[in-house]
C-alpha cells in the first residue's frame, strides 16, 4: 500500500514512566459529551425533546458534569441551554460544560446563554497542533498562544460578573489537537491560561488534553499524560481530563492507560458516538472497572433501557458486539465454550450468591447490566453438548443426564449443520421431542395397571402394547415397574438389551408439575448405548414411556 | 454496582519491560482465522460456496497462512477443507491452518481431513486457566499438560506420516486461555509441547498465546507476552503468535502492544468478527501501521469491495463508526473540522502529488483505501461555511469567494437548524441557487445590449429591465459591461450601494461550460456587504446577472 505518504508520529521520551506499574483503583470524574461530541456528528442532530430525555438519562447514570452544547454555534443548543436554566431543570449536584472557540463574539454569547445558571463549566478551546497552526490558521506558535490568551482573559472576565451575579463558574481549557501538539507547546500554553484563571484547590481548573485524532498506540497517549501530568505547576490546582477518540479503535486503551498516567477526569460518551470513528465509549470503560471490582460510580444496571434509550434519541444502534451492550456479547455459539459456560453456571446456581464471578468466557454476569441468561447460549452447526443441554435445561427444564449429552448434542448439531442455519430453542426442543421422548413407533405402551405386594419391591405390571402394530398383552412382576416391565418385555421374547441407567426428574415445579425420564440401553454385545426419554404427569409412566422410547430407538438403530 | 463480585486480575510484575520503548516498524506474520472463529460466531454458519468466496478474498488481501475450520467438529467444515484440497484451490504460497482440541479422535480426523495437502498448520489447543482446570475440566495442574503432552505426541505421530506422504506440516500450539494463565505454567507447558515437536530454526513452532478472555487492561497483555517472548528457550525456533479477542473493548490496543513486545505474528479477522465481542480486527491494526508509514503487507486498497464481500458472506454488518471501513469514519459534520479538512484538502491539491498525508482530521487519506472524499463533508445543524463551501465546489464546481462564505454557510446553517436534519448536496445547492443565484424578484433584466468603443475600457450598455414589475430601459457607458449597467442605474435613481468585490470562473471546463460570478454590494452607510450571484453560458451577463442577484438581496434586506 502507499505507506511513503505516512509517518511515524514522534513521541515524547520517556523512559522513567510510571504508568506502566499502575491500575486503576478508583472511577474518575465522569463527563458526558454526549449533547455535544455525540450530537455533532449525527446526520440528524437531536432535537430539543430528545436532548431533554437524554439529558435526563445521563442524570440519572449519574453523571455530574454534562457538556450540554456549543450554545454560540447554533440556536438549538442555545436555546436547549436557555431551557434547562429557566425551567430549572439541572438538578442541584449537576453541573452543565458549555464549549466554546477562544473568539469575543462566541464566548460572550456563551455567556449569555449562562445567564442564571447554578453551577456551570465554561470549556475553551483552541487548536494547537503543528498541522493546524500551518493549514487552519497559517499563525505561528506565539500568535496561536495569543488566541488563548486572549480568549482565557475574557472567559475570566465573563466568570467574574457571572459569579456576582451568583453563578458558580468553573473553567476547563482544551489545547485541541494536543495529540499531535508538540509538549513543550502544550505545556507553555496551559501554563499561560492557567496563569489567567489562577485556579485555586478548591476550584482547580480542568485541563483537557484531546486526542482529538489518534495518530499512535495507546502507550503513547499515556506517556504524553504522565508528561503533562508531571511538568504542569502547582499540580493540586489542577484536573487532568482525558477525551480520546478512536479513529485507531483505541479509544479505551488510550483513555485507560491515560488514567493509570494521572488523569483525574474522563470525557465520553455512551456506547462512543461522536464525530467520524467516534468518541470515548464511557460504558466500556466504566463496565471495565466493574469487571476489576473497581466501583464505576455510574450505574448501567439497566444497560438494555439506557441503550433503546439512547438509539431513540440519536437514531443510531449499537452493533452485536458492542462490549457489554452488543447483542452477541454474552452469546456462546462454539460447542467448548457452550460446555464451559454450562459448567460454569450450574456451579455458581449450586453455591451461595455472592461469590466471586468466575464463569469462563463470561467477562461479568449479563444480570448484572439488566440482561438475561436467555441468549447466553445459541445453537448452530459450530456448537455442542453442552450447550444444547443448557438451552433444554434453562429453557424447557429438561435436565438431561450428563452421559446422555452427546447423543443429543451430536444429533441436535449435525440437524443445525445440515440445516446451514442456526437453531432456536423452539427448534431445539421440537428436535429433542422428536427424536428422544415418548416415541412409538415399533413398540406402544397402550394401557397398563400395575399392583404392589406387601413388600414394595414386589410389583406386578399387565400391560396392553402394540408391536409392530399388533396389539399384544405382557406381564411380569419385578421389583419395581420398569424392572417389571423389562421382564414382561423378555417373557415376550422382546428383550434384546440391558439397562444401562436411569434417571428421573420433575419439571418445574409444584404437584401438577410433570415429570420426566431417561433411560440408556445397553447392547450387550457391542456396549453401545442408546437413551430415550419419557414425560407425563405420573412418573411411573413416565420412565416406562422413556424405556419404551429407548427401546425404540435402540431396536431401529 | 455490584462490584464486590469481581476482583483485579493478577499479573506480572515486568519492572524491566522494554516494550513501551519500541514502535512497530514491520508487518507481522497474518493469520486469518475468519473461516473458524469467526464462523462459529455466526448464528447461520456460511455455506461452502460463501467460505470459498471468504478464502479467496483472504488469499486476494495478502494472507499467507489461514486457519480454514476444525474438521474433526463438523462436517461442513471437514469437507470444505477436502474440497479446497481435491480441487486444488490453495495457492502455491498459502498455507492452511486447522484447528484441533487435544483429544486423539479429533487429532485423529483432523489429519484424515488434511490427507494430500501440500502445506499445512496444525493447531492443537488445550485450555490452561485455573478456572478451565478447576470449573471446566476438574483437573491439576499435572493433569492438564498430560492432555498437552499426549495430544502434542499424537500430532508429531501423524505430523511425521503426513510428511512421509508428502506434505509438508508445520505446528501451533494455543495453551487456552493464557490470558488468565499463571505464566509460570504456560511456559511449562509449553516448553513441554516444543520438546515433543522438536521445531528448527527452519521449521519453528508456532506458540500462539490467546488473550481468549480480555480480563485486563492492553499493558498487561504486553506484559504477559514479553515475559514469555524472553523466556521460551530456544526463542530462534519460536515464533510467538498473538490472538487477542475484544471483551474490554481493547483488543487492537492488545494486539498493538503485544507486537511491540515481541510478538511475531498475528491472527485475527476482518472487520473484527468472532465470538462474543469479536476477534482482532486484522483491517484496523493492519491500517494503523499504513497510518505510521509501515506497509502492511495487506492489501486494502480497495476496503469497500472487501467490505461488501465480507457482509454478503457473513450476514454481519460493519457499523458506521467502525476504524477505515464504516460509512461515517471520514465524516465531518462540525464546523470547525470541516474548515480545516477543506484547508487541508485546497492546499494538498494545489501542491505536488506524494507529499505527505497532513489533512487535520483525517487519519489517512480516504482515496488510499478505495473510498471516495464525497461522504467527507456532510451538512448539519452543527456545520459551517467551509462545510458548505466544500459541497459546493467539489459537488457542483462553485468556486464561492472566501469572503462569502459566512454569509452561504450562515444561511445554510440556519437553514439546517430550522429544518432539525441533514441537509444532502443536492438540497444545498437548491438552497443556494434559490438565495444567491439569478434573483429577480425586484430588479430583472429581460434584455440587453453591450456595443464597445475603440479603447476596449469604452462600453455602452442599453438593457432593458422590469423594476417593481414596471418596465424601463435605462442605459449609459462605463469601463466594463458592469460599470456601465451600475452607471446606469446610477442615471435611473436605482443605485444605493458600491461594488465591493467581484470574482468568476469556469463552471467545469471546456468551451461550452457555464461561468459563475459572484459580487458583493456595500452599503456606504453601514459598511455591511451583501453577495449575489449569477451563473450564464455568457460570462458577461453572468456577472450582470451576479450584480443584479445582489442586488435584489441587498434591497430587500
Amino acid at each position: 500500500m502507499n505507506n511513503k505518504k505516512y509517518k511515524l508520529a514522534t513521541w515524547v521520551s520517556l523512559p522513567d514512566r510510571q504508568w506502566p506499574n499502575k491500575v486503576i483503583e478508583k472511577a474518575p470524574i465522569w463527563c458526558s459529551v454526549d449533547l455535544r461530541d455525540g450530537n455533532q456528528a449525527l446526520a440528524v442532530p437531536m432535537s430539543i425533546p430528545e436532548k431533554l430525555e437524554l439529558f435526563n438519562t445521563l442524570v440519572k447514570i449519574g453523571f455530574k458534569e454534562i457538556e450540554v452544547g456549543f450554545p454560540a454555534a447554533s440556536d438549538t443548543e442555545f436555546n436547549f441551554l436557555r431551557k434547562l436554566i429557566e425551567e430549572n431543570l439541572i438538578p442541584q449536584d449537576v453541573c452543565v460544560q458549555v464549549l466554546t472557540q477562544s473568539r469575543e463574539p462566541l464566548i460572550r454569547k456563551t455567556f449569555e446563554a449562562l445567564k442564571g445558571v447554578k453551577s456551570a463549566i465554561v470549556h475553551l478551546y483552541n487548536s494547537t497542533s503543528p498541522r493546524q497552526r500551518k493549514i487552519t490558521f497559517n499563525k505561528s506558535r506565539d500568535e496561536i498562544k495569543q488566541i488563548a490568551i486572549d480568549g482565557a482573559k475574557l472567559v475570566r472576565k465573563f466568570a467574574d460578573d457571572a459569579e456576582a451575579d451568583g453563578s458558580h463558574i468553573r473553567m476547563e481549557y482544551s489545547p485541541e489537537s494536543f495529540s499531535d501538539t508538540e509538549l513543550d507547546y502544550a505545556l507553555e500554553i496551559c501554563e499561560a491560561v492557567k496563569e489567567i484563571w489562577k485556579p485555586t484547590v478548591e476550584n482547580k481548573i480542568i485541563i483537557n488534553l484531546p486526542e482529538t485524532v489518534q495518530y499512535t498506540t495507546p502507550n503513547i497517549h499515556a506517556d504524553q499524560i504522565e508528561w503533562m501530568s508531571r511538568n504542569i505547576s502547582e499540580r493540586e490546582k489542577v484536573l487532568i481530563s482525558l477525551h480520546t477518540h478512536n479513529d485507531r479503535g483505541t479509544g479505551v486503551a488510550a483513555t485507560e492507560l491515560g488514567l493509570m498516567a494521572g488523569a483525574d477526569r474522563v470525557e465520553g460518551t455512551l456506547f462512543g458516538n461522536g464525530e467520524r470513528t467516534g468518541n470515548l465509549d464511557v460504558v466500556t470503560v466504566a463496565l471495565n472497572m466493574l469487571a476489576q471490582g473497581v466501583e464505576p460510580n455510574l450505574d448501567f444496571s439497566h444497560l438494555p433501557e439506557i441503550r433503546s434509550i439512547y438509539e431513540r434519541c440519536t437514531h443510531m444502534e449499537v452493533p452485536p458486539r458492542q462490549p457489554y451492550a452488543g447483542d452477541l456479547v454474552f452469546t456462546a455459539f462454539s460447542g467448548s465454550h457452550q460446555d464451559a459456560i454450562k459448567k460454569g453456571m450450574d456451579i455458581r446456581r449450586k453455591s451461595e450468591c455472592g461469590d466471586v464471578w468466575e464463569v469462563p468466557y463470561l467477562l461479568i454476569d449479563p444480570e448484572d447490566i439488566g440482561r438475561d441468561y436467555e441468549a447466553i447460549i445459541r445453537i448452530n452447526s459450530q456448537s455442542g453438548k453442552g450447550g444444547v443441554a443448557y438451552v433444554l435445561e434453562t429453557e424447557y427444564g429438561y435436565d438431561i443426564p450428563k452421559a446422555m449429552h452427546p447423543e443429543v448434542g451430536n444429533f441436535i448439531n449435525d440437524t443445525a449443520d445440515r440445516l446451514g442455519k442456526e437453531l432456536s430453542p423452539e427448534e431445539i426442543l421440537h428436535l429433542f421431542k422428536d427424536e428422544f421422548v415418548n416415541r412409538v413407533d415399533l413398540l406402544k405402551i397402550n394401557s397398563y395397571k400395575i399392583s404392589y405386594g406387601e413388600n414394595s419391591e414386589d410389583v406386578s405390571i399387565s400391560a396392553k402394547v402394540s408391536y409392530k402394530g399388533a396389539d399384544m398383552e405382557i406381564s411380569a412382576k419385578g421389583n419395581g415397574p420398569i424392572n417389571a416391565f423389562v421382564n414382561a418385555l423378555e417373557i415376550a421374547g422382546l428383550k434384546n438389551f440391558k439397562i444401562a441407567d436411569y434417571r428421573s426428574h420433575a419439571i418445574g415445579s409444584g404437584s401438577a408439575s410433570d415429570s420426566a425420564a431417561y433411560i440408556s440401553l445397553i447392547n450387550p454385545e457391542t456396549s453401545i448405548t442408546t437413551w430415550g426419554a419419557g414425560v407425563d404427569s405420573n412418573i411411573e409412566y413416565a420412565g416406562l414411556k422413556a424405556l419404551v422410547s429407548a427401546y425404540n430407538r435402540y431396536n431401529k438403530a
